[in-house]
């Protein structure tokens, strides 16, 4: 065990429009950094400058990659995207790093994605049957090959006609011609900000990415939005009404940084409302709540301020477990989890704890933190979830096990309570969460908990026959 | 801005004596990524199997060294060291990582250091006198020289003498024939815990070493203390005695982790006291106490519970910031400090806040800081700092700039409060940091705050007169 | 001066047919090895194991490339292609390594290309016209769209219907279903033999690549042929026909290796010839006959033995002057060549000598070879090249400089002659060439020397706007 | 088979005296590749500029570890010297890499040797037993100590008494004050040959050195010669007299560079002698003369201008083959060979050859050979050698492998011909070898071929105990 218990995040893009920006290249790099907690696997960045395009993406962390000599091959622009990516075994390779950059009739594009297209095979059954060919794995080439196929129709009709065709989550930025274009799927599942930066614009999967580069929050793409960034400044249009609004739960519970604001709302004071909504509902006796570092943090403060139980540390992360980590002898299995964790046992020696966490996906990690809260000394564990159980899998862009690897989905509060060996175990409820977020249920994705998917979802697997060693 | 505004550790050492050990290097490595917040810039292990000695040793962070191929080299082992290291530039180079392995007429010896001589350059100065060369410029090759050139007298005697001979503040661990050797400096500046492995033992900086490898905490190694380790057991003998204690002060405010224990007290737990003392004799009216993290979080909350402000977070750090960075442009160099630390404005909007930071050294990143909570919206910001100001260089280890440089040398706390725009500021006093620790101040160095060094300390730099690119 | 002045091939291509081989990568591997001359910037591989297609291609040299861990994970295999790559800056990047991989309707197809088309940017905006995206700036691309757009019509079909529309010099080998595809250009100008290994085939531009992998020679692929090469054995077919056979000359004068057939005729034999074509039609009455190593050995031995003037070594190349070498100071420059090519002194001093290089482009190094020689002592320096003046661009896969750098192209060979400061200087004729050849000289291509182009060639340069840093 | 089967030289070095040279480290590095064909394992260089010593080092060759970075940071420059090794593996890691840099009484010194010490391990446990700690396992860290124990002699008379206690081989170059000294074994085993450069001065391995920088050759140093090189020009001095003269053998017979002159002698003019030599005793009826390229060539050349028959290319040389290369399957290991050479079949197809190699040492590759000719249709091959058998061990800084791998030691000519499957075999004799180099036989060593070695040769093997993974 060296990953927490945690789903996973596929992707943060992010698109400036600034002209004759010396430190172009600079600012994108700030903000993928801004970015970096969703999606460590790659990194990319194209750029446009006096109507040609540079590029350049890398596996690895945006510090790695984007070295003094790598930005100075890409300095000065007028227009910039840039993108960080997590994926899933398999399909980890640079090809499919993003951004996609193509030639195509009208020119060249670059396209950054955050999200998953559910009828991405479909399309790509069909492009192909019209004689195209595929090199990546990723949906963006699917949507590359739409805007080419569409072109003659103009730019803003070829994307209108293209996001027609796409069903899933999407949050794209995008270069094209002398343009900046921002998308947000219909359902606005994926999100997508925009800023202001000088008298130019900064689109950004969140609000952090545009603290960093000194931009100031304009307002969130909405859903089925798409934004024409140019000289004559922002064209708003509206390729898709009247969907449902669906915005990631998950994203409130674990996957954006806690100073990101994302429709409306603070993740930070969500997570902490939760805490509260928690205690409200989960009350238990104790001398202390303590988190699971880092994500469990705020739910912890809100659980501590709801309940009067004074807030502590008990479990200390190590801030120098990287990405990698040789894989333990059988003999050290059981002390790896330490590496990630550890317990500060003077400080709840004899205690009745009360931890939170923010969500368990396997159940892997759960026990073991009980074992050693209680191998240190603690009177009592009560394990608080601040998200509901997890029992579904997501379509929309978030990498999760399958069903039967979610402890969730096949076993019962009270069989998980005894498998972490907690003294008591409680989740926050699906209303409790809604609530937590202050967004109107109706407009918020809850299908990793409550399977109630936004739209149909696809049953096969991805048909990719050729693979990069 | 990149680093924040803290003094820097020199180094951490480990050691493990465990005949026949198939997860030797594992379990050295294990404890090195515990001990790594002690020093990013290197690291080693030497590694004894059936009286061979091997070793390996890089630039980097433990875990991109000691890849599974280099550990398969190491692969098996009855006596092991390891040693993390940060260092000054100009010396940083892979020479200068440690443990040191060098042959002399006993066989074969390696040695890991954490501290720093005060007359190595006087020492240095005699060998060469006496014939010797020198490769490094550390420390380690002064004493490596001493014990050799002692060698007829028998490797206890031989160590006794040249501990008897050097000046200052080590920790070592050692390998020589069958023994594992550990010394502590007579006034036990530097830290050095002994801890029990099955039937083995375990030498390390910090009881989070012991930790992360199963070891059973057994006592702090005494100053002026030397414990040799063998099939025959442990042997503690005291090379000196009646030397001045004088354990760190600085481990307990900044260096050490919190979950350590360090001469009977758990660093958590006095920097929690450091927040209570500081809130008695510092107080101030407020809506919420906000910790610099990660180092002022214990503080913050010891400052919250003793004043019954609410603890609350207001500055969020972003994981992923690595040890290098780009150089950002003038245009980008003001945000920079967002790429670490970013403001949580919603939690803080309107408030007015009490602000803890462990210690302020040349005073740079506090100003920032302050300047974006307002700019956030804070009604009023209170820098309270749960060490006395840094006033004096230290000589032990611990990597200071120069005193003009050391702002609480040259500036009064109130024009320190101008400049870093608070509306108040205050230190804990000395008094108040040592009631924290919960050890005698007599057996403290606070020599960083009030200048009174437990031995007198050297006014020349470092002779080395050749330099490796 | 690093670089002799030598024109510079485009690839080398190999195709291996032997089912359930486990060493079907290493076999790859020598191949390429083999034919490292033809390209040192990037290598790949295709292999289909199982009906699954797995590659790897990258920067670099075959033997820095194909590393343990690489071969590891394409062990094994069906099919399997691989290609070594030369290129101009700028499109020099990984995305332009092949083979290319794709996806299409039919399954994945790898594809290895040596040669040019003269008609891409046609074809590309054509099939961008259709809809089409490029991802590259190699004309591998444009085939494997072909390819894809002709696909109901059956793989022979559809390969014969895309093999009509591209025009200019082509060796391909293809992995498309359960097939190897070897097709040669209806010109024939780039070279592709076909070998027999056990029960299985080998394709690949020269026969060196048969010799290393134990294949023995079949025959060459025919100018305008297809051979499908499956279970079922050999099918060959005819694509074009009654098209002017013209073979490239520039093989013969200088890219393929000694040890190598081709259309007929040895290399190292037709240089011999070359040689003593060049000592019958410019005779001198000299000392020594040396050659510029190594390419201008076999011509200085034929020019020997011709002229009955004994052969020496004047000239003495350094084996390890790598690719990269740092740019010297201007006091070095003069001096680099000296880097690659040192001279004989001892064994030329006081003589007069017969100086043989294989060929002449810009007349850059000439000069200074003659000069160190005459420093050295030389009394006089006859230069004779084995091939014609340089005096055309070559459109079918040779890096040719532009005319006004080709010296043949811009002076007479008085004025060479001046310039390199010889005492005379004497190129072969271009019928002498076609003699030494053996081969018709209506079968040939001499376009580089004569202009005479096997067709039109195009005017304007690739249009691609993005670039990879 | 990857290596051809040659003894491996172990160390070139190079001395460069130049006050304010802005090109040191560039004519450095000019110099080392000119040598590397001396150590292809790890190459290094250290600079005195301003009285200040930087260096670097690395494993690799010498253009891929002197990159323009690398450059930059050593630029300028009064006095210089660089080494390329070759190294036995176990004792291949950078730690071993020269020039040795250290720090003594006097100052820094810097050290590049090649050769070997034959009472290394003497002097070595002398020095322990005089408190002497070693860091590697290379004889330059003997002299260093001893030099540095010498100290107080001043600097001429510290290096005489050091060089008093050590015997073996060694060509030395020292940086030491201001002064560039170099020093060659009073056998005069290694070579060492001094240029002059502008004002300035070089010493180097061999005169290829001198010419890559523009330097011109002025003599050997002689057997016992030190020279110190400084502002008041060259003072040679002779630390040892009337001991034999024993230049290397086998520096003629393979390691030097063909356009190098040794002694007196051009090496390559020495080679063609010896197949002079061969011709006239050991002559055959044949068709042509072939060499095994490249070591073979001179001698070949010069075979056949003796027999009148004509030299011809027999078999080709892949310029591709790096250093390493995967390990070939066992189905793959038989065609490795061709990997490195390949038969030029058209050139001795149904000839009777004489086939020239320099040397045989274990006799692993000249049956593989032979095999190839006739399998590729050779009438008869009758192998000639230009050295006679090598029997026996060297102690003087060759890498032999141990007597009974050596085929010359432990089987008859007749029995190697029939290993070989030659149809007849021959060597030089001792005596025309001798007479090939055209120095008397007294002066040189050929102990490797008679066992009559210059001095007393040790028994045991070196002591390390400890080892770099």
């Amino acid at each position: 065990m060296f990953e927490l218990d945690k789903l996973k995040d596929e992707c943060g893009v992010i698109g400036i429009y600034s002209p004759k920006d010396e430190s172009m290249a600079q600012k994108l790099c700030f903000g993928l950094v801004a970015l970096q907690h969703r999606g460590q696997e790659s990194a990319g960045m194209a750029i446009l400058k006096d109507n040609k395009m540079k590029y350049y993406k890398e596996m690895g962390l945006v510090q790695e990659i984007f070295t003094k000599e790598v930005l100075h091959r890409l300095e000065g622009g007028d227009i910039g995207i840039g993108h960080v990516r997590y994926s899933t075994t398999g399909e980890s390779y640079v090809a499919n790093a993003q951004p996609l950059v193509v030639n195509y009739k009208g020119g060249s594009i670059a396209l950054a994605h955050n999200g998953n297209l559910v009828n991405a095979n479909t399309l790509r059954d069909e492009l192909e049957e019209q004689g195209s060919i595929f090199q990546t794995s990723i949906d963006s080439e699917v949507i590359a090959n739409l805007i080419a196929r569409n072109y003659s129709l103009g730019l803003k009709e070829a994307i209108v006609k293209s996001m027609e065709r796409i069903r899933g989550a999407y949050a794209l930025t995008i270069i094209c011609g002398d343009n900046l274009i921002g998308v947000r799927d219909p359902n606005g599942i994926r999100p997508l900000v925009m800023g202001k930066l000088g008298d130019g614009y900064v689109l950004a999967s969140e609000t952090v990415a545009l603290d960093v580069i000194g931009a100031t929050f304009v307002r969130d793409i909405a859903p089925g939005e798409m934004v024409i960034i140019n000289k004559d400044g922002v064209d708003s249009s509206f390729f898709s009404t009247g969907q449902k609004c669906a915005h990631c739960t998950f994203e409130y519970v674990y996957f954006a940084r806690p100073d990101s604001d994302m429709d409306g709302s603070n993740i930070y004071m969500t997570r902490r409302n939760a805490g509260r909504i928690l205690a409200k509902n989960h009350p238990v006796d104790a001398d202390m709540v303590i988190a699971v570092p880092d994500s469990g943090i705020a739910a912890a403060i809100g659980y501590a301020e709801e309940s009067g139980i004074p807030y502590g540390v008990g479990l200390i992360k190590n801030k120098y477990m990287g990405r990698t980590f040789i894989q333990p002898d059988q003999s050290m299995r059981e002390l790896a989890v330490r590496l990630k964790l550890n317990v500060l046992k003077e400080n709840i020696e004899g205690k009745r704890l009360i931890l939170i966490d923010d969500s368990i996906v396997r159940g892997t990690t759960s026990g073991r933190i009980v074992k050693m809260l209680k191998d240190a000394g603690a009177a009592e564990v009560h394990l608080r979830v601040s998200s509901p159980p997890v029992k579904h899998s997501c379509y929309f862009g978030i990498d999760t096990p399958s069903r039967k690897q979610l402890v969730g989905a096949v076993k019962s509060i009270d069989e998980i309570c005894e498998m972490v060996g907690a003294d008591s175990l409680a989740y926050i409820s699906i209303e409790g969460l809604i609530e937590s977020i202050q967004i109107p249920g109706e407009k918020l994705c809850t299908a990793c908990f409550s399977g109630d998917y936004p739209m149909a979802v696809p049953k096969s697997a991805n048909k990719f026959v050729f693979e990069k060693c």
